[in-house]
Protein backbone atom coordinates (compact mmCIF):
# COMPACT_ATOMS: atom_id res chain seq x y z
CA UNK A 1 0.00 0.00 0.00
CA UNK A 2 1.66 3.24 -0.95
CA UNK A 3 1.60 6.47 0.82
CA UNK A 4 0.64 9.94 -0.18
CA UNK A 5 3.86 12.58 0.45
CA UNK A 6 1.35 13.98 2.88
CA UNK A 7 1.24 10.64 4.67
CA UNK A 8 4.76 10.46 4.08
CA UNK A 9 5.46 13.72 6.35
CA UNK A 10 3.22 12.46 9.03
CA UNK A 11 4.98 8.95 9.82
CA UNK A 12 8.20 10.67 9.67
CA UNK A 13 7.67 13.16 12.10
CA UNK A 14 5.55 10.77 14.70
CA UNK A 15 8.84 8.55 14.62
CA UNK A 16 11.29 11.16 14.70
CA UNK A 17 11.95 13.38 17.06
CA UNK A 18 13.96 15.90 15.75
CA UNK A 19 11.72 15.57 12.15
CA UNK A 20 9.11 17.68 13.83
CA UNK A 21 11.74 19.73 15.18
CA UNK A 22 12.90 20.65 11.39
CA UNK A 23 9.45 21.35 10.52
CA UNK A 24 9.66 18.44 7.86
CA UNK A 25 7.53 17.42 5.24
CA UNK A 26 7.47 16.19 2.05
CA UNK A 27 6.19 17.79 -1.28
CA UNK A 28 5.93 14.97 -3.18
CA UNK A 29 6.75 10.97 -4.05
CA UNK A 30 6.83 8.04 -5.87
CA UNK A 31 8.91 4.73 -6.13
CA UNK A 32 12.04 5.33 -5.03
CA UNK A 33 11.97 9.19 -4.66
CA UNK A 34 11.23 11.96 -2.38
CA UNK A 35 11.09 15.61 -2.51
CA UNK A 36 10.90 17.25 1.14
CA UNK A 37 11.35 20.14 2.69
CA UNK A 38 13.00 21.80 5.94
CA UNK A 39 10.69 24.59 6.87
CA UNK A 40 13.00 27.74 8.00
CA UNK A 41 13.05 28.89 11.10
CA UNK A 42 15.42 31.37 13.07
CA UNK A 43 15.33 28.61 16.00
CA UNK A 44 17.49 26.14 13.17
CA UNK A 45 20.28 28.86 12.53
CA UNK A 46 23.91 29.01 13.81
CA UNK A 47 25.49 32.74 14.40
CA UNK A 48 26.25 34.14 11.15
CA UNK A 49 22.55 33.28 9.53
CA UNK A 50 23.48 29.57 7.86
CA UNK A 51 21.37 26.01 8.73
CA UNK A 52 23.37 24.15 11.03
CA UNK A 53 25.34 20.83 9.68
CA UNK A 54 23.00 18.79 12.48
CA UNK A 55 19.90 19.49 10.92
CA UNK A 56 20.90 19.26 7.82
CA UNK A 57 22.06 15.92 8.60
CA UNK A 58 18.58 15.01 9.97
CA UNK A 59 16.43 16.47 6.59
CA UNK A 60 19.23 14.30 4.69
CA UNK A 61 18.28 11.02 7.14
CA UNK A 62 14.22 11.69 6.94
CA UNK A 63 14.37 12.36 3.20
CA UNK A 64 15.87 8.85 2.89
CA UNK A 65 13.46 7.42 5.23
CA UNK A 66 10.99 8.82 3.01
CA UNK A 67 11.84 7.87 -0.23
CA UNK A 68 12.55 4.64 0.83
CA UNK A 69 8.90 3.92 2.02
CA UNK A 70 7.75 5.41 -0.83
CA UNK A 71 9.29 2.29 -2.24
CA UNK A 72 8.35 -0.27 -0.14
CA UNK A 73 5.70 0.93 1.86
CA UNK A 74 5.73 1.69 5.58
CA UNK A 75 8.62 0.16 7.13
CA UNK A 76 8.95 1.49 11.15
CA UNK A 77 11.91 -1.21 11.82
CA UNK A 78 14.04 0.45 8.88
CA UNK A 79 16.98 2.01 10.57
CA UNK A 80 19.80 4.50 8.64
CA UNK A 81 23.11 1.78 8.72
CA UNK A 82 25.06 4.58 7.15
CA UNK A 83 25.24 8.25 6.11
CA UNK A 84 27.82 10.33 4.66
CA UNK A 85 27.58 14.18 3.86
CA UNK A 86 29.80 16.10 1.93
CA UNK A 87 29.15 19.68 3.16
CA UNK A 88 29.36 22.24 -0.69
CA UNK A 89 28.41 25.52 0.19
CA UNK A 90 26.38 27.50 3.16
CA UNK A 91 22.83 27.44 2.84
CA UNK A 92 20.45 30.44 2.55
CA UNK A 93 18.32 30.89 5.58
CA UNK A 94 15.49 29.86 3.99
CA UNK A 95 13.53 26.15 3.61
CA UNK A 96 15.90 23.51 2.54
CA UNK A 97 14.84 20.76 -0.31
CA UNK A 98 15.99 17.88 -0.30
CA UNK A 99 15.77 15.25 -3.35
CA UNK A 100 16.12 11.49 -2.08
CA UNK A 101 16.49 8.75 -4.79
CA UNK A 102 16.59 4.99 -3.90
CA UNK A 103 19.46 4.18 -6.43
CA UNK A 104 19.40 0.38 -5.45
CA UNK A 105 17.70 -1.46 -3.61
CA UNK A 106 18.59 -4.98 -2.29
CA UNK A 107 16.77 -7.87 -0.50
CA UNK A 108 18.36 -6.12 2.78
CA UNK A 109 19.50 -2.74 2.24
CA UNK A 110 18.40 0.06 0.17
CA UNK A 111 20.81 2.22 -1.17
CA UNK A 112 20.28 6.30 -1.68
CA UNK A 113 21.57 9.28 -2.72
CA UNK A 114 20.36 12.68 -1.44
CA UNK A 115 20.84 16.47 -2.78
CA UNK A 116 20.13 19.36 -0.51
CA UNK A 117 19.01 22.46 -2.23
CA UNK A 118 18.71 25.98 -1.43
CA UNK A 119 17.55 29.13 -3.01
CA UNK A 120 20.27 30.74 -5.35
CA UNK A 121 20.75 34.26 -6.31
CA UNK A 122 19.08 33.83 -9.04
CA UNK A 123 15.38 33.47 -9.42
CA UNK A 124 14.01 29.61 -9.20
CA UNK A 125 17.79 28.85 -9.12
CA UNK A 126 18.66 25.79 -6.56
CA UNK A 127 21.98 25.55 -5.29
CA UNK A 128 23.42 22.10 -4.59
CA UNK A 129 24.28 22.36 -1.03
CA UNK A 130 25.24 18.88 0.33
CA UNK A 131 25.66 15.82 -1.04
CA UNK A 132 24.57 12.66 1.01
CA UNK A 133 24.37 8.98 -0.09
CA UNK A 134 23.15 6.79 2.66
CA UNK A 135 21.85 3.28 3.34
CA UNK A 136 19.09 1.81 5.02
CA UNK A 137 18.29 -1.97 6.65
CA UNK A 138 15.35 -3.51 5.54
CA UNK A 139 13.36 -5.58 8.01
CA UNK A 140 13.25 -9.04 7.13
CA UNK A 141 10.79 -9.78 4.32
CA UNK A 142 7.42 -11.69 5.44
CA UNK B 1 44.57 29.73 24.05
CA UNK B 2 43.40 26.52 25.14
CA UNK B 3 39.72 26.11 26.04
CA UNK B 4 38.42 24.27 29.08
CA UNK B 5 36.25 21.31 28.74
CA UNK B 6 33.60 23.36 30.52
CA UNK B 7 34.15 26.49 27.93
CA UNK B 8 34.14 23.82 24.78
CA UNK B 9 30.80 22.83 25.99
CA UNK B 10 29.53 26.75 26.45
CA UNK B 11 30.83 27.89 23.12
CA UNK B 12 29.38 24.75 21.11
CA UNK B 13 25.85 25.11 23.00
CA UNK B 14 25.81 29.13 22.06
CA UNK B 15 27.17 28.65 18.31
CA UNK B 16 25.18 25.38 17.26
CA UNK B 17 21.40 25.10 18.05
CA UNK B 18 20.83 21.59 18.10
CA UNK B 19 23.92 21.25 20.60
CA UNK B 20 21.90 22.76 23.00
CA UNK B 21 18.99 20.65 22.26
CA UNK B 22 20.70 17.74 23.34
CA UNK B 23 22.29 19.11 26.20
CA UNK B 24 25.62 18.58 24.99
CA UNK B 25 28.66 18.77 27.34
CA UNK B 26 32.06 18.04 27.42
CA UNK B 27 33.72 16.17 30.12
CA UNK B 28 37.09 16.05 29.02
CA UNK B 29 39.06 17.70 26.86
CA UNK B 30 43.01 17.71 25.78
CA UNK B 31 44.94 18.05 22.54
CA UNK B 32 43.35 16.39 19.97
CA UNK B 33 40.77 15.14 22.33
CA UNK B 34 37.52 15.84 23.45
CA UNK B 35 35.21 13.41 25.45
CA UNK B 36 31.75 14.57 25.39
CA UNK B 37 28.17 13.35 26.68
CA UNK B 38 24.55 13.78 25.03
CA UNK B 39 22.14 13.98 28.39
CA UNK B 40 19.87 11.62 28.26
CA UNK B 41 16.41 13.03 27.60
CA UNK B 42 12.50 11.12 26.85
CA UNK B 43 12.67 14.17 24.27
CA UNK B 44 14.99 12.54 21.82
CA UNK B 45 14.28 8.90 21.68
CA UNK B 46 12.42 7.60 19.11
CA UNK B 47 9.15 4.95 19.47
CA UNK B 48 11.32 1.94 20.75
CA UNK B 49 13.00 3.67 23.02
CA UNK B 50 16.23 4.53 21.07
CA UNK B 51 18.29 7.63 20.46
CA UNK B 52 17.54 8.68 16.72
CA UNK B 53 20.29 8.51 14.02
CA UNK B 54 20.33 12.31 13.81
CA UNK B 55 20.46 12.71 17.50
CA UNK B 56 23.80 11.00 17.28
CA UNK B 57 24.97 12.86 14.26
CA UNK B 58 24.12 15.80 16.66
CA UNK B 59 26.70 14.34 19.15
CA UNK B 60 29.44 13.22 16.94
CA UNK B 61 29.30 16.70 14.99
CA UNK B 62 29.91 18.66 17.94
CA UNK B 63 32.28 16.59 19.70
CA UNK B 64 34.85 16.47 17.10
CA UNK B 65 34.44 20.20 16.69
CA UNK B 66 35.49 20.48 20.64
CA UNK B 67 38.20 17.88 19.90
CA UNK B 68 39.42 20.27 16.83
CA UNK B 69 39.39 23.56 19.28
CA UNK B 70 40.55 21.62 22.28
CA UNK B 71 43.67 21.10 19.75
CA UNK B 72 43.94 24.65 18.14
CA UNK B 73 42.02 27.33 20.06
CA UNK B 74 38.56 28.86 19.47
CA UNK B 75 38.11 29.00 15.92
CA UNK B 76 34.39 30.40 15.13
CA UNK B 77 34.66 29.96 11.11
CA UNK B 78 35.57 26.23 11.49
CA UNK B 79 33.35 24.34 9.12
CA UNK B 80 32.50 20.45 9.10
CA UNK B 81 33.11 19.46 5.54
CA UNK B 82 32.25 15.91 5.67
CA UNK B 83 30.88 13.30 8.39
CA UNK B 84 30.45 9.95 7.75
CA UNK B 85 28.64 7.76 10.60
CA UNK B 86 28.14 4.04 10.54
CA UNK B 87 25.60 2.99 12.74
CA UNK B 88 26.33 -0.28 14.84
CA UNK B 89 24.20 -1.08 17.83
CA UNK B 90 20.70 0.74 19.15
CA UNK B 91 22.34 2.86 21.98
CA UNK B 92 20.12 2.27 25.60
CA UNK B 93 18.03 5.06 26.93
CA UNK B 94 20.91 6.57 28.39
CA UNK B 95 23.32 9.48 28.32
CA UNK B 96 25.38 8.66 24.77
CA UNK B 97 28.97 9.21 25.27
CA UNK B 98 31.43 10.63 22.48
CA UNK B 99 35.24 10.06 21.92
CA UNK B 100 36.78 12.41 19.59
CA UNK B 101 40.22 12.40 18.19
CA UNK B 102 41.73 14.37 15.41
CA UNK B 103 43.93 11.95 13.89
CA UNK B 104 45.36 14.58 11.62
CA UNK B 105 45.53 18.41 11.85
CA UNK B 106 46.94 19.88 8.28
CA UNK B 107 46.80 23.59 7.53
CA UNK B 108 43.68 23.55 5.77
CA UNK B 109 41.73 20.22 7.32
CA UNK B 110 41.37 18.62 10.21
CA UNK B 111 40.81 14.51 9.88
CA UNK B 112 39.11 13.22 12.80
CA UNK B 113 37.42 9.93 14.31
CA UNK B 114 34.57 9.63 16.96
CA UNK B 115 33.49 6.57 18.36
CA UNK B 116 29.71 6.87 20.32
CA UNK B 117 29.47 5.01 23.50
CA UNK B 118 26.95 3.89 25.44
CA UNK B 119 26.22 2.10 28.80
CA UNK B 120 26.20 -2.26 27.98
CA UNK B 121 24.48 -4.61 30.31
CA UNK B 122 27.31 -5.31 32.53
CA UNK B 123 28.95 -2.95 35.00
CA UNK B 124 30.54 -0.01 33.56
CA UNK B 125 30.81 -1.50 30.37
CA UNK B 126 30.68 0.59 27.31
CA UNK B 127 29.07 -0.44 23.74
CA UNK B 128 30.49 1.25 20.68
CA UNK B 129 27.27 2.19 19.46
CA UNK B 130 27.89 4.34 16.08
CA UNK B 131 31.57 5.27 14.51
CA UNK B 132 31.93 8.85 12.59
CA UNK B 133 34.89 10.14 10.71
CA UNK B 134 34.36 13.75 9.62
CA UNK B 135 37.02 16.38 8.30
CA UNK B 136 36.77 20.08 9.74
CA UNK B 137 37.90 22.94 7.04
CA UNK B 138 40.59 25.13 9.12
CA UNK B 139 40.22 28.99 8.83
CA UNK B 140 43.13 30.65 7.16
CA UNK B 141 45.56 31.21 9.39
CA UNK B 142 46.52 34.56 10.14
CA UNK C 1 44.35 25.00 -22.37
CA UNK C 2 41.73 22.34 -22.32
CA UNK C 3 42.38 18.50 -23.08
CA UNK C 4 41.04 16.00 -25.36
CA UNK C 5 39.79 12.67 -23.70
CA UNK C 6 42.31 11.06 -25.50
CA UNK C 7 45.38 13.36 -24.32
CA UNK C 8 43.38 12.73 -20.71
CA UNK C 9 43.80 9.00 -21.04
CA UNK C 10 47.62 9.31 -21.93
CA UNK C 11 48.25 11.52 -18.56
CA UNK C 12 46.10 9.38 -16.51
CA UNK C 13 47.77 6.21 -17.64
CA UNK C 14 51.51 7.86 -17.20
CA UNK C 15 50.79 9.32 -13.80
CA UNK C 16 49.16 6.62 -12.33
CA UNK C 17 50.57 3.23 -12.85
CA UNK C 18 47.52 1.05 -12.03
CA UNK C 19 45.64 3.01 -14.50
CA UNK C 20 47.73 1.80 -17.05
CA UNK C 21 46.89 -1.97 -15.53
CA UNK C 22 43.23 -1.57 -16.27
CA UNK C 23 43.72 -0.32 -19.62
CA UNK C 24 42.34 3.19 -18.40
CA UNK C 25 40.82 5.38 -21.77
CA UNK C 26 38.29 8.64 -21.77
CA UNK C 27 35.69 7.80 -24.23
CA UNK C 28 34.45 11.77 -23.82
CA UNK C 29 34.86 14.74 -22.07
CA UNK C 30 33.90 18.33 -21.22
CA UNK C 31 33.77 20.75 -18.24
CA UNK C 32 33.49 19.13 -15.06
CA UNK C 33 32.85 15.82 -16.54
CA UNK C 34 34.26 12.98 -18.01
CA UNK C 35 33.28 9.55 -19.08
CA UNK C 36 35.96 6.59 -19.10
CA UNK C 37 36.35 3.09 -19.56
CA UNK C 38 38.22 -0.03 -17.79
CA UNK C 39 39.05 -2.62 -21.00
CA UNK C 40 38.06 -5.73 -19.56
CA UNK C 41 40.76 -8.16 -19.28
CA UNK C 42 40.77 -12.08 -17.95
CA UNK C 43 43.25 -10.78 -16.08
CA UNK C 44 41.63 -8.63 -13.92
CA UNK C 45 38.83 -10.76 -12.35
CA UNK C 46 38.32 -12.81 -9.17
CA UNK C 47 37.22 -16.63 -9.09
CA UNK C 48 33.59 -16.06 -10.30
CA UNK C 49 34.06 -13.90 -13.08
CA UNK C 50 33.47 -10.77 -12.00
CA UNK C 51 35.71 -7.22 -11.72
CA UNK C 52 37.26 -7.41 -8.17
CA UNK C 53 36.60 -4.42 -6.02
CA UNK C 54 40.16 -2.81 -6.28
CA UNK C 55 39.90 -2.40 -10.00
CA UNK C 56 36.21 -0.35 -9.86
CA UNK C 57 38.18 1.31 -7.27
CA UNK C 58 41.17 2.42 -9.42
CA UNK C 59 38.44 3.46 -12.31
CA UNK C 60 36.36 5.05 -10.36
CA UNK C 61 40.20 7.09 -8.81
CA UNK C 62 41.38 7.89 -12.54
CA UNK C 63 37.68 8.82 -13.58
CA UNK C 64 37.38 12.01 -10.97
CA UNK C 65 41.04 12.81 -11.67
CA UNK C 66 39.77 12.87 -15.44
CA UNK C 67 36.86 15.11 -14.84
CA UNK C 68 38.87 17.56 -13.26
CA UNK C 69 41.44 17.88 -15.36
CA UNK C 70 38.60 18.49 -18.14
CA UNK C 71 37.52 21.16 -15.57
CA UNK C 72 40.71 23.22 -14.77
CA UNK C 73 43.50 21.76 -17.30
CA UNK C 74 46.36 19.87 -16.42
CA UNK C 75 47.21 19.57 -12.84
CA UNK C 76 49.88 16.88 -11.48
CA UNK C 77 49.76 18.05 -7.93
CA UNK C 78 46.10 17.13 -7.55
CA UNK C 79 45.47 14.25 -5.41
CA UNK C 80 42.46 12.27 -3.92
CA UNK C 81 42.00 13.40 -0.15
CA UNK C 82 38.63 11.10 0.41
CA UNK C 83 36.94 8.48 -1.70
CA UNK C 84 34.23 6.28 -0.58
CA UNK C 85 32.36 3.54 -2.98
CA UNK C 86 29.12 1.29 -2.47
CA UNK C 87 29.05 -1.58 -4.38
CA UNK C 88 25.86 -2.32 -5.24
CA UNK C 89 25.84 -5.25 -8.07
CA UNK C 90 28.83 -7.45 -9.36
CA UNK C 91 29.21 -5.96 -12.66
CA UNK C 92 29.59 -8.17 -15.83
CA UNK C 93 33.17 -9.91 -17.70
CA UNK C 94 32.87 -6.80 -20.50
CA UNK C 95 33.98 -3.26 -20.04
CA UNK C 96 33.58 -0.99 -16.95
CA UNK C 97 32.41 2.43 -17.48
CA UNK C 98 32.88 5.54 -15.24
CA UNK C 99 30.66 8.22 -15.42
CA UNK C 100 32.40 11.04 -13.48
CA UNK C 101 30.64 14.19 -12.87
CA UNK C 102 32.16 17.83 -10.71
CA UNK C 103 29.49 18.48 -8.30
CA UNK C 104 31.17 21.24 -6.62
CA UNK C 105 34.55 22.91 -7.93
CA UNK C 106 35.58 25.28 -5.49
CA UNK C 107 39.01 26.70 -4.60
CA UNK C 108 40.74 24.26 -2.53
CA UNK C 109 38.50 20.84 -3.27
CA UNK C 110 36.64 19.61 -5.80
CA UNK C 111 33.87 17.10 -4.95
CA UNK C 112 33.25 14.82 -7.22
CA UNK C 113 30.39 11.80 -8.12
CA UNK C 114 31.25 8.23 -10.53
CA UNK C 115 28.43 6.36 -11.18
CA UNK C 116 30.09 2.62 -12.50
CA UNK C 117 27.76 1.21 -15.05
CA UNK C 118 28.38 -2.25 -16.54
CA UNK C 119 26.45 -3.79 -19.90
CA UNK C 120 22.48 -5.39 -18.54
CA UNK C 121 20.98 -8.36 -19.79
CA UNK C 122 18.86 -6.08 -22.39
CA UNK C 123 20.29 -5.01 -25.56
CA UNK C 124 22.13 -1.21 -24.75
CA UNK C 125 21.19 -1.90 -20.92
CA UNK C 126 23.54 0.12 -18.58
CA UNK C 127 23.46 -1.43 -14.61
CA UNK C 128 24.66 0.98 -11.32
CA UNK C 129 27.09 -1.34 -9.85
CA UNK C 130 28.65 1.04 -7.87
CA UNK C 131 28.34 4.51 -6.62
CA UNK C 132 31.35 6.81 -5.78
CA UNK C 133 31.69 10.10 -4.07
CA UNK C 134 35.51 11.80 -3.71
CA UNK C 135 37.05 14.73 -3.36
CA UNK C 136 40.45 15.95 -4.74
CA UNK C 137 42.57 18.41 -3.33
CA UNK C 138 43.93 21.50 -5.57
CA UNK C 139 46.93 22.82 -6.10
CA UNK C 140 47.12 26.31 -4.99
CA UNK C 141 46.54 28.36 -7.55
CA UNK C 142 48.89 30.24 -9.08
CA UNK D 1 38.74 -23.55 11.83
CA UNK D 2 40.88 -20.44 12.17
CA UNK D 3 43.33 -19.64 9.60
CA UNK D 4 47.13 -18.45 9.90
CA UNK D 5 48.57 -15.18 8.85
CA UNK D 6 50.31 -16.89 6.03
CA UNK D 7 47.19 -18.82 4.62
CA UNK D 8 45.25 -15.42 4.67
CA UNK D 9 47.58 -14.18 2.59
CA UNK D 10 47.44 -17.26 0.47
CA UNK D 11 43.95 -17.11 -0.06
CA UNK D 12 43.63 -13.44 -0.47
CA UNK D 13 46.57 -13.43 -3.25
CA UNK D 14 44.78 -16.49 -4.68
CA UNK D 15 41.11 -14.71 -5.09
CA UNK D 16 42.02 -10.93 -5.62
CA UNK D 17 44.33 -10.16 -9.02
CA UNK D 18 45.30 -7.15 -7.32
CA UNK D 19 46.22 -8.35 -3.97
CA UNK D 20 49.04 -10.57 -5.97
CA UNK D 21 50.00 -7.04 -8.00
CA UNK D 22 50.89 -5.59 -4.76
CA UNK D 23 52.72 -8.34 -2.73
CA UNK D 24 50.18 -8.77 -0.03
CA UNK D 25 51.27 -10.86 3.12
CA UNK D 26 49.66 -10.90 6.19
CA UNK D 27 52.05 -10.71 8.88
CA UNK D 28 49.70 -11.32 11.86
CA UNK D 29 46.37 -12.17 12.53
CA UNK D 30 44.19 -13.11 15.33
CA UNK D 31 40.37 -12.72 15.93
CA UNK D 32 39.26 -9.54 14.73
CA UNK D 33 42.49 -8.27 13.60
CA UNK D 34 45.07 -8.11 10.72
CA UNK D 35 48.80 -6.56 10.51
CA UNK D 36 48.91 -6.50 6.70
CA UNK D 37 51.74 -5.44 4.25
CA UNK D 38 51.97 -4.24 0.68
CA UNK D 39 55.67 -4.93 -0.31
CA UNK D 40 57.65 -1.71 -2.12
CA UNK D 41 58.18 -2.27 -6.01
CA UNK D 42 58.92 0.77 -8.23
CA UNK D 43 56.33 -0.49 -9.85
CA UNK D 44 53.72 0.55 -7.99
CA UNK D 45 54.98 4.43 -7.30
CA UNK D 46 53.72 7.56 -9.59
CA UNK D 47 56.53 10.16 -10.54
CA UNK D 48 57.30 11.99 -7.32
CA UNK D 49 58.08 8.42 -5.55
CA UNK D 50 55.04 8.03 -3.70
CA UNK D 51 52.44 4.87 -3.79
CA UNK D 52 49.30 5.68 -5.57
CA UNK D 53 45.57 6.11 -4.06
CA UNK D 54 44.68 2.68 -5.79
CA UNK D 55 47.24 0.91 -4.37
CA UNK D 56 46.12 1.93 -1.11
CA UNK D 57 42.95 1.06 -1.91
CA UNK D 58 43.79 -2.15 -2.30
CA UNK D 59 45.39 -3.11 0.56
CA UNK D 60 43.20 -1.47 2.57
CA UNK D 61 40.49 -3.73 1.17
CA UNK D 62 42.84 -7.07 1.18
CA UNK D 63 43.60 -6.25 5.06
CA UNK D 64 39.99 -5.96 5.63
CA UNK D 65 38.90 -9.07 4.11
CA UNK D 66 41.90 -10.41 6.27
CA UNK D 67 40.59 -9.31 9.60
CA UNK D 68 37.13 -10.77 8.57
CA UNK D 69 38.34 -14.01 7.68
CA UNK D 70 40.32 -13.92 10.87
CA UNK D 71 36.90 -13.53 13.09
CA UNK D 72 35.36 -15.85 11.08
CA UNK D 73 36.92 -18.23 8.87
CA UNK D 74 37.38 -18.37 5.23
CA UNK D 75 34.47 -17.48 3.73
CA UNK D 76 34.71 -16.77 -0.28
CA UNK D 77 31.56 -14.93 -0.89
CA UNK D 78 32.09 -12.28 1.43
CA UNK D 79 32.00 -9.09 -0.48
CA UNK D 80 32.69 -5.40 0.45
CA UNK D 81 29.46 -3.28 0.52
CA UNK D 82 31.47 -0.11 1.24
CA UNK D 83 34.87 1.12 1.36
CA UNK D 84 35.87 4.88 2.24
CA UNK D 85 38.67 6.00 2.74
CA UNK D 86 40.69 9.16 3.50
CA UNK D 87 44.36 10.28 2.37
CA UNK D 88 46.14 11.97 5.18
CA UNK D 89 50.20 11.88 4.21
CA UNK D 90 51.98 10.92 1.27
CA UNK D 91 53.45 7.66 2.27
CA UNK D 92 57.20 6.92 2.30
CA UNK D 93 58.94 4.68 -0.96
CA UNK D 94 58.60 1.89 1.76
CA UNK D 95 56.53 -1.09 2.69
CA UNK D 96 52.96 0.49 3.42
CA UNK D 97 51.52 -1.77 6.60
CA UNK D 98 47.65 -2.02 7.55
CA UNK D 99 46.22 -2.95 10.52
CA UNK D 100 42.71 -3.88 10.05
CA UNK D 101 39.89 -4.25 12.81
CA UNK D 102 36.74 -5.59 12.75
CA UNK D 103 34.54 -3.14 14.89
CA UNK D 104 31.32 -5.00 14.88
CA UNK D 105 30.38 -8.19 13.66
CA UNK D 106 26.69 -8.78 12.85
CA UNK D 107 25.01 -11.40 11.47
CA UNK D 108 24.72 -9.59 8.20
CA UNK D 109 27.60 -7.30 8.06
CA UNK D 110 31.38 -6.66 9.28
CA UNK D 111 32.17 -3.41 9.75
CA UNK D 112 36.05 -2.66 9.99
CA UNK D 113 38.48 0.12 10.37
CA UNK D 114 42.09 0.09 8.95
CA UNK D 115 44.96 2.45 9.48
CA UNK D 116 47.74 2.50 6.82
CA UNK D 117 50.76 2.93 8.18
CA UNK D 118 54.45 4.12 6.77
CA UNK D 119 58.13 4.38 8.26
CA UNK D 120 58.56 8.26 9.36
CA UNK D 121 61.74 9.91 9.77
CA UNK D 122 62.64 8.71 12.63
CA UNK D 123 63.90 5.17 13.87
CA UNK D 124 61.13 2.96 14.37
CA UNK D 125 58.86 5.34 14.00
CA UNK D 126 55.34 4.84 11.70
CA UNK D 127 52.78 7.19 10.56
CA UNK D 128 49.50 7.77 9.66
CA UNK D 129 48.90 7.60 5.99
CA UNK D 130 45.55 6.90 5.16
CA UNK D 131 42.16 5.83 7.48
CA UNK D 132 39.74 3.02 5.71
CA UNK D 133 36.58 2.08 7.24
CA UNK D 134 34.61 -0.82 5.54
CA UNK D 135 31.77 -3.46 5.35
CA UNK D 136 31.46 -6.32 4.58
CA UNK D 137 28.51 -7.97 3.31
CA UNK D 138 28.88 -11.65 5.01
CA UNK D 139 27.28 -14.86 3.19
CA UNK D 140 24.08 -16.40 4.74
CA UNK D 141 25.09 -18.64 8.11
CA UNK D 142 24.23 -22.50 7.52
Amino acid sequence: MSLTAEQLGEVIRAGVPMAEDIGFTVDEAGPGFARARLVFSERLIRPGGTLSGPVQMALADAAMYAAVMASIGQVEMAVTSNLSINFLEKPAPADLIAEATVLRRGRRIAFCEVRLLSPGEADGEEVLVAHVTGSYALPRQR
